[in-house]
């Protein structure tokens, strides 16, 4: 081995292509495989490393492909590669491999003394094309290339077994996700396994979403591990007569990540919606951010956005977050929206943004600068005349699963699209693509002209919906207005306006989906209602615990029954019990009780604006790149720390503060700033809560 | 089993792209797979066909896929579908199948009574892209999907075996292919194959192009099967001590076709050049049609062009010539030429026209339209200002194995960029895209303008061969001249010009490879020069037979030394010796000895043109779709029969002819026509062949 740290390389994008490949294909409903209803793109098939070596002592260098590979040394191709190695002496050399696999990620792992496979090499996909720098995630053993990335196993143990009559049924206490393992098994036949998220859908095997069959013959004590991994709280064991199966256990499959994150409040019911939203995320965070565990396990840009920003707050997360957002974009050319949904293209955008905001990483923006402008590019070839975005056939318009208009304009998805140029438009800058900037700058004030002058009603002091074939459909929802809360559609005045006018108003229709409740609650919390959303939370996820719920679900109706709440899409179990758009509440409490937010990239600057909302105490920690961040409040007492950069703590006080150590300024009346320069220490501020805050 | 016939079906070219993908990547070097160097496509992982389905007495139906399969019926997902079949009761179903296969192509065969897989099934590669009909190759066998496509294999023993020190030195007597088998082997330890297209290859070793290496372990009389096929005719087998081998044979492989065409004549050596021809054509004539069979076995666009016509004159196989025009065509989008060289895009659209003009299949064409404007597009978005293609940064220019100048805007290239959009226009005519036609006869007539404006040299009398930078090279080189001579760039009194100017000056460089001496002869003939092409032949292609070739080289040097013929490349053994464009021979003969020519597409109409050449005495068929042509000659009498449709034989004669049963029309001095309206019958033809003709 030598000195310096070889990792396998590949074709930027390819090991998270491949991956999102393997991982949407496993969908299997009721033992038919159901195959995404997008492209499905591959890695590349044959690529070709390059790099040139020069050696002043001469070292013995190994390679290794996964694939076949070709390896020319100064345009020469030697017979055959030794494992011990190839010798190269004192000297320069133009080295070029070419790998080539089918089904996997053709990729390379190069280990001499000086010189290793890393992103130093270059990598094209076609002799003729240009080269780029490799890709890698830090795979740095020879012998486990990056398509044998598995994630990790270990056995769990029901809490409960009923045996029945050649049955087990077996309940693991809460949500779990795995491959089920029988233990002892004798004979020869059939076993079915039926898996419930509910007791009821593992009891009925007519109408359960997932199950397995499998065939034994006759071994005495044999074990078998089932095939494919489920998501189930519950699974029933039958076995023909000629069988007996002795116990049974489960293989949890999961993402080894960090809890850096924490919250804990004077409100206990508070206290458990946050554990079991924690656990929803940690489950649905796997090889990608995942919509849900059950049905379709695929990648979707509009969940991911919302998983990216959750994580933000628990795990802190980055790998998953990169290979997500990778994936998602897919190969070029793009020939339809990510995910075929309109919206899903734009959130991609968004979440770069955020990526960058949270972790100040602006090597990753540049390596997928080119891919966001040649999505950009064909949103923009999709616009109409007016420069605005409307379906187009072969679009899914999705905004919600609600019962909402979507032909024509929709001002929600304008917003998205101004927010999408505007983020291209500053990253274009940051990079140094000067034309690019005026270009998408341009676009992105016409089209917030446009949102302003065609959408806002001035008598209703709402946006409206949508305007189709040029004619304004003055109808007005929920879903512009909070997107016009949370991303500056709406000037200080207007935003007191709207929370009257539409987000306390009961005549516009309610948000049903956890997903777009995500949204409303925040920007309930941006316009300081942090009291309405804990009670929100308190009604809504505790609503869920007290229907039994081990982790956050799909969809919540609070006014039905629960029998009644398992169907979804038309099927007696279609819902999906862990959904991880179902864990926002890790989102509103990191962000908008604990209140820590970056105000530079990277939280080079770092703002705490923490607000009970009603509760007497709470504390917690954010991570940020250098650590966590910690807070502790209660009506009188704040302690806070950061562990690096600057931090600044605002708050509002019914008295003047004190704080030791500190020097406070008063930003207005009873709003205050501490100022936290010195990392590690712990700040401590004397108030008074002001009430309902 | 139904009444109907079922296929497999697919997404149409995806077979063909697959199998392309599994023939180019067996490309093999002493024991490195060396990848193309231009995109690898696949098929799409994943399709979905649909077909509405109405029975009035109900019917079972079997369902097979290759790869995971979904079948929906009127939108419900049946479970899982029975060996045995569905059984459909009276009425009209919406049937909807996706099939999943990452390394394969996906593919469904569907058999009931009346419900059958075929072409009318369509397909579509995503839930939201249009649909199309589904593609089939006529593969009937459910057991057999499209992807165990083999060709067929039989066992030939060598005619020599020289037994040596642990070694067997085997000849086959002539150029073949296959996979070697050994026969009772015994003991333990490492077998070696070299493999020679010549004696000198396969005693060297250190040189040659090909071997395989074997490990055995020791099983009495054991058999093995060397898993890659080779090219050779010789083969070195030696093996270390405690091995011992039998005998060894060869597992020859081919693709059945039948030898439709035939020729013979008073010439000997033409007869023998002709029959070592036809083998060469068999030999490269596999999957697709080949360049050549040692070195890269790839399809390559001007190499197949070539293989097309000789086709036409000896097999008239259609299949082969389809799989490698789609092949060929890959994927959308195109990102480069096809096998990334200029020359190579347009052969495909010539390609295309002949195939139309010789089968009269304008379904094929049709099936192809879509892809034929999309490559062209391409083409187009690549010319510059005056509509003139020249090389792009990625393009390779070849025209030819030759020390021309390739920078700049050749004529030769100009001249077939000019064929190809006159051959777009035509089909978009024959098709109804009268758009089409228009945009692309304008561009056609401008170039035809440039071409006669630029490159025509009056001083010369010839076609000079570039413009670089807007300065005229004028230097002359054969390459444009006989294009233009081929392709009606000439009037009557200019071809006479160029052939004394260009085509019989030796201040012009010769011609030296057999892939241009393709288009030279075939130019000469078309001025008349039968037996200038006839010494040609018997030179060139007499001067390989006698150096003992038994089938024709990529390249021959009559001046070299035997043992300076073996190198290319810069390698002892680089040349292939066995290559598809040394037939053309095959061509030749049938074009324009025996004469036989389609006059309407499809031989609705035949033009039988018969010259000797200076030979005593010819005979022969030429395959046309209805059965062959068969055609006798000597100086006094000709033989000639049609099988279908109305022929015309054209022939020269000092006299005035008679016939048995036709009709003479003279057409000029010398210049005869008989019409010959009877298929099936043998019209004889008594007249006086003029000297030398």
């Amino acid at each position: 081995m030598g000195d310096k740290q070889a990792q396998w390389i590949w074709y930027p994008g390819d090991f998270e292509i491949w991956l999102r490949r393997e991982v949407e294909f496993r969908r299997d409903e009721r033992g038919v495989i159901v195959p995404p209803i997008w492209r499905v793109d591959g890695p590349y098939t044959s690529v070709r490393f390059r790099k040139t070596f020069v050696t002043d002592t001469g070292e013995t260098v190994k390679f290794s492909a996964d694939g076949a590979m070709r390896l020319q040394v100064n345009g020469a191709t030697p017979d055959r590669i030794p494992e011990e190695g190839i010798w190269f002496g004192k000297g320069e050399y133009a080295l070029t491999v070419e790998v080539h696999h089918l089904t996997r990620v053709p990729s390379l792992f190069v280990q001499g003394e000086t010189l290793v496979s890393d992103d130093s090499w270059e990598v094209s996909q076609l002799f003729f094309s240009g080269f780029v720098k490799a890709g890698k995630a830090g795979f740095t053993d020879a012998a486990v290339p990056p398509s044998d990335f598995r994630l990790e196993t270990m056995p769990i143990e029901p809490v409960k077994i009923e045996p029945g009559d050649r049955s087990l049924f077996l309940d693991f206490g809460r949500q779990t996700f795995g491959y089920m393992q029988l233990h002892d098994i004798e004979g020869e036949g059939k076993i079915r396994l039926v898996y419930g998220e509910s007791e009821e859908e593992a009891n009925d095997f007519e109408n359960c979403e997932t199950f397995d069959e499998l065939v034994i013959s006759s071994k005495k004590g044999q074990e078998a591990i089932v095939q494919h991994s489920r998501a189930l709280r519950y699974v029933r064991i039958s076995w023909e007569e000629g069988v007996s199966i002795d116990r049974a256990s489960l293989l949890y499959e999961y993402l080894p990540v960090e809890y850096r994150g924490s919250f804990r409040c004077s409100n206990d019911t508070m206290n458990r919606i946050w554990d079991v939203a924690a656990y929803t995320l940690h489950l649905n965070t796997r090889e990608f951010f995942l919509d849900g565990l059950k049905r379709d396990r695929w990648v979707w840009s509009g969940d991911a956005y919302q998983s990216y920003l959750m994580n933000y707050y628990l795990f802190f997360d980055l790998p998953t977050t990169r290979r997500t957002i990778v994936a998602l974009r897919g190969k070029d050319p793009v020939d339809h929206h990510l995910n075929t949904i309109l919206d899903y293209s734009l959130y991609w955008f968004m979440g770069l943004k955020d990526y960058y905001l949270y972790t100040g990483d602006l090597s990753f923006i540049r390596e997928q600068y080119g891919r966001m402008i040649g999505l950009m590019d064909y949103c923009i070839n999709r616009t109409n005349a007016d420069g605005m975005l409307e379906g187009q056939p072969g679009d899914w318009v999705f905004v919600d699963w609600a019962d909402i208009e979507k032909e024509g304009e929709l001002a929600f998805e304008q917003m998205l699209f101004c927010l999408s140029l505007e983020t291209v438009s500053m990253f274009a800058e940051l990079l140094g693509e000067a034309e690019t900037v005026v270009r998408y700058h341009f676009m992105a004030g016409q089209l917030r002209g446009h949102i302003q002058n065609i959408f806002w009603d001035e008598e209703q002091e709402a946006y409206i919906h949508r305007r189709v074939n040029g004619a304004i459909d003055s109808s007005v929802t929920r879903h512009p207005n909070m997107m016009a809360l949370l991303f500056g559609f709406l000037d200080p005045t207007k935003k007191k306006t709207v929370k009257r006018s539409v987000m306390l108003n009961p005549a516009v229709p309610a948000i049903t989906t956890p997903y777009m409740r995500f949204y409303e609650l925040a920007a309930m919390c941006e316009i300081g209602e942090h009291a309405y959303v804990l009670d929100e939370m308190l009604g809504y996820w505790g609503g869920m615990l007290e229907l039994g719920a081990t982790s956050f679900w799909e969809e919540y109706d609070p006014h039905a029954t629960l029998s009644e709440q398992y169907a979804m899409y038309g099927r007696k179990y279609g819902k999906s019990l862990c959904h991880a758009w179902g864990a926002s509440p890790l989102y509103l409490t990191g962000k908008y009780f604990l209140g820590v937010t970056p105000a530079k990239p990277g939280y080079e600057e770092i703002l705490i604006r923490p607000a009970l909302g009603g509760l007497e105490w709470m504390e917690g920690k954010v991570p940020v790149p250098a650590g966590e961040v910690a807070l502790y409040m209660d009506t009188t007492t704040i302690r806070v720390s950061v562990p690096a950069g600057t931090g600044r703590l605002q708050f509002r006080s019914g008295r003047s503060p004190e704080s030791i150590g500190g020097v406070l300024y008063r930003l207005e009346p009873n709003l205050y700033e501490l100022r936290l320069d010195k990392p590690g220490h712990e700040y401590v501020v004397y108030y008074a809560a002001e009430e309902n805050r």
